[in-house]
């Protein structure tokens, strides 16, 4: 018997990604006294052959389009209508982040005023003139409620598969990540709460753009020692960079080693579609754009966008020669720079001074 | 025209490492003023059919065995010796380290009082109950010579084809680190100068363990999370075990994000001997010692060496549940523990609670 006075769990999203959370959170719920049962997940509606995707999801309990093959649990509830999943107390963010402002107006006039959000997206916002701005501040600006974070080395097929994995779960009250935790944490799916959540925003989107870097790495057969160096040099430019413009927000060097660092940067600089696109800049004559259309089925990867930001932050503060790394991956991006005139770019960083 | 004031440089061993290092030091001490142009390097004799190996490194200066095809400078002179390479202001040790002691030994005698070494010796030195003792320690014990490391993700062959890189100097005086970084420093190996070298030195040796863990997975086919939650579980494991033990040395938390920290460890779990033994040890029932024997040439793997022994001082600190991975690893490669149960290991683990 469940109680009375139990917390409603909404997903605000159903790609890979969302699916796999929606199957973790739906099955860890049935067993917790103080969680209702059904979860509802929200869906962009759309057409599979004469069916509707929605409709699919609640009488197969399957993604078919976005997670084949995954059984999900008969609790996990499509819902097209965004309200309807938006008043829950814990609200699950898992949607492209391109799409996070309109959905936020959609959701806004039901949105409980003591809930509580959680992003797992990966990428972050753009301010008018400031440059990067975070998806959670966004949340909360228009929410007007709390958001943190779960992040990590985190490939979603291989997750929805039950492959040992770690995350971390970022949020300024502890508590909350703890109570938080027992709705993602499985036996397969290992999570540290932390409460440095600037951070671990931030690595998951950069390290989109270290992951250009090591993708034109293998594109030039630069080797293993190249690669690493690449890895670590995006990451202390990823760290400096944080300190540099969070520093205000107090983050902690410590939540580098988590999972929604190193471990998740590793992941990305060793696969992925950043990876990919770089590889490709390296070895063809294209853009992004095209690689995107080409590779990716036209959508954007994250790493060159990410990139393109930072670079304009840097410029504005006149730290261009601060991050070598940033820049030049911005600049092969751009096809402003040969990419393999790359390494040239790592040669005399500040790091070796 | 050199100063007469310039001091020696000798390289004690002439391994792929040691020669590429030979190459490098002697390019770099033809330009350095203070630096004696001749660079000694100790070579264990052997025949190649029917010449001398120190013969054909003085004749045609490549090291035909070790290190082919990389042309060597005429000033690195291949001595067998070793009182004749003893007698240098800075003392390269670059050997197997089963054979530092016995080589300190012959040295001695020769070795000036105000002597500094520099050791590039990936491994730990056993004391006799005490477990693992440092490689500099044995050394400066040895010699009454300090002594740091030149560590990093530095595979030799790579480096020897001047692919681009970085390492890790780290001298407990850093003034000491900034004389020698001229010697090694070239425009694709670039160092970065530290003071904890002790952090630098066990990461070296501890790193090999994690890469059999590493090697496991890829034995078990487990994906790209599992293995970069291995990477990460051991990197936290690995700095608690320095934290554990070396606490009265002052390790520094930022020296993990060195080259000899997250990028050597990055390398040596992606490739390399120890990563090669824990596949085989996950795809046959063979034991370390037939796959050494089968796939390294006899060579032994650093791994299996340093998990017993790191075993051996968690077991008598009774701290055995908290370092499942190394624990596992270890476990594995006596073949007490079956392969696929490496992750069962790693559930529960102290870091997610």
């Amino acid at each position: 018997m469940k109680n009375t006075q139990t917390k409603k769990v909404g997903i605000i999203g159903s790609g890979n990604w969302g699916s796999t959370i929606g199957k973790i959170v739906g099955l860890n719920v049935q067993k917790l006294e103080d969680f209702e049962t059904t979860v509802r997940m929200w869906v962009l509606e759309e057409n599979i052959g004469e069916e509707k995707l929605s409709e699919i999801i609640n009488s197969r309990h399957e993604n078919v389009k976005y997670l084949p093959g995954i059984p999900l649990p008969d609790n996990l509830v499509a819902e097209t209508e965004i309200t309807k999943c938006a008043d829950a107390d814990y609200l699950i963010f898992v949607l492209p982040h391109q799409f996070l402002q309109s959905v936020l107006q959609k959701m806004k006039p039901t949105v409980k005023s003591t809930a509580i959000g959680i992003s797992l997206i990966k990428g972050i916002d753009f301010a008018d003139d400031s440059g990067i701005k975070l998806l959670t501040d966004t949340v909360e600006q228009n929410l007007g409620i709390p958001c943190g974070v779960l992040m990590g080395a985190n490939l979603a097929d291989e997750v929805s598969k039950e492959m040992f994995c770690e995350a971390t779960l970022a949020f300024k009250d502890i508590h909350i990540a703890e109570d938080l935790k027992r709705i993602f944490k499985t036996d397969y799916f290992c999570i540290s709460c932390i409460t440095d959540q600037v951070t671990a925003e931030l690595c998951g989107a950069l390290k989109n753009i270290v992951a250009v870097g090591s993708g034109v790495i293998n594109g030039l057969n630069l080797g293993n020692n190249t690669k690493a160096a690449v890895i670590r040099i995006g990451f202390m430019e990823m760290k400096n960079f944080i300190f540099q413009f969070f520093n205000d927000r107090n983050p902690n060097v410590d939540t580098f080693l988590e999972s929604c660092g190193m471990a998740d940067l590793i992941t990305t600089c060793y696969g992925g579609r950043n990876t990919k696109i770089g590889h490709h800049l390296a070895t063809t004559e294209k853009s992004v754009r095209e690689l995107e259309k080409e590779l990716l089925n036209g959508q954007s990867a994250q790493g060159p966008l990410t990139a393109a930001e930072v670079y304009k932050m840097l410029e504005t503060h006149e730290l261009l020669d601060k991050y070598p790394l940033l820049v030049a991956i911005h600049n092969i991006c751009q096809r402003k720079l040969p990419p393999n005139k790359f390494i040239e770019y790592l040669k005399n960083h500040p790091l070796h001074e």
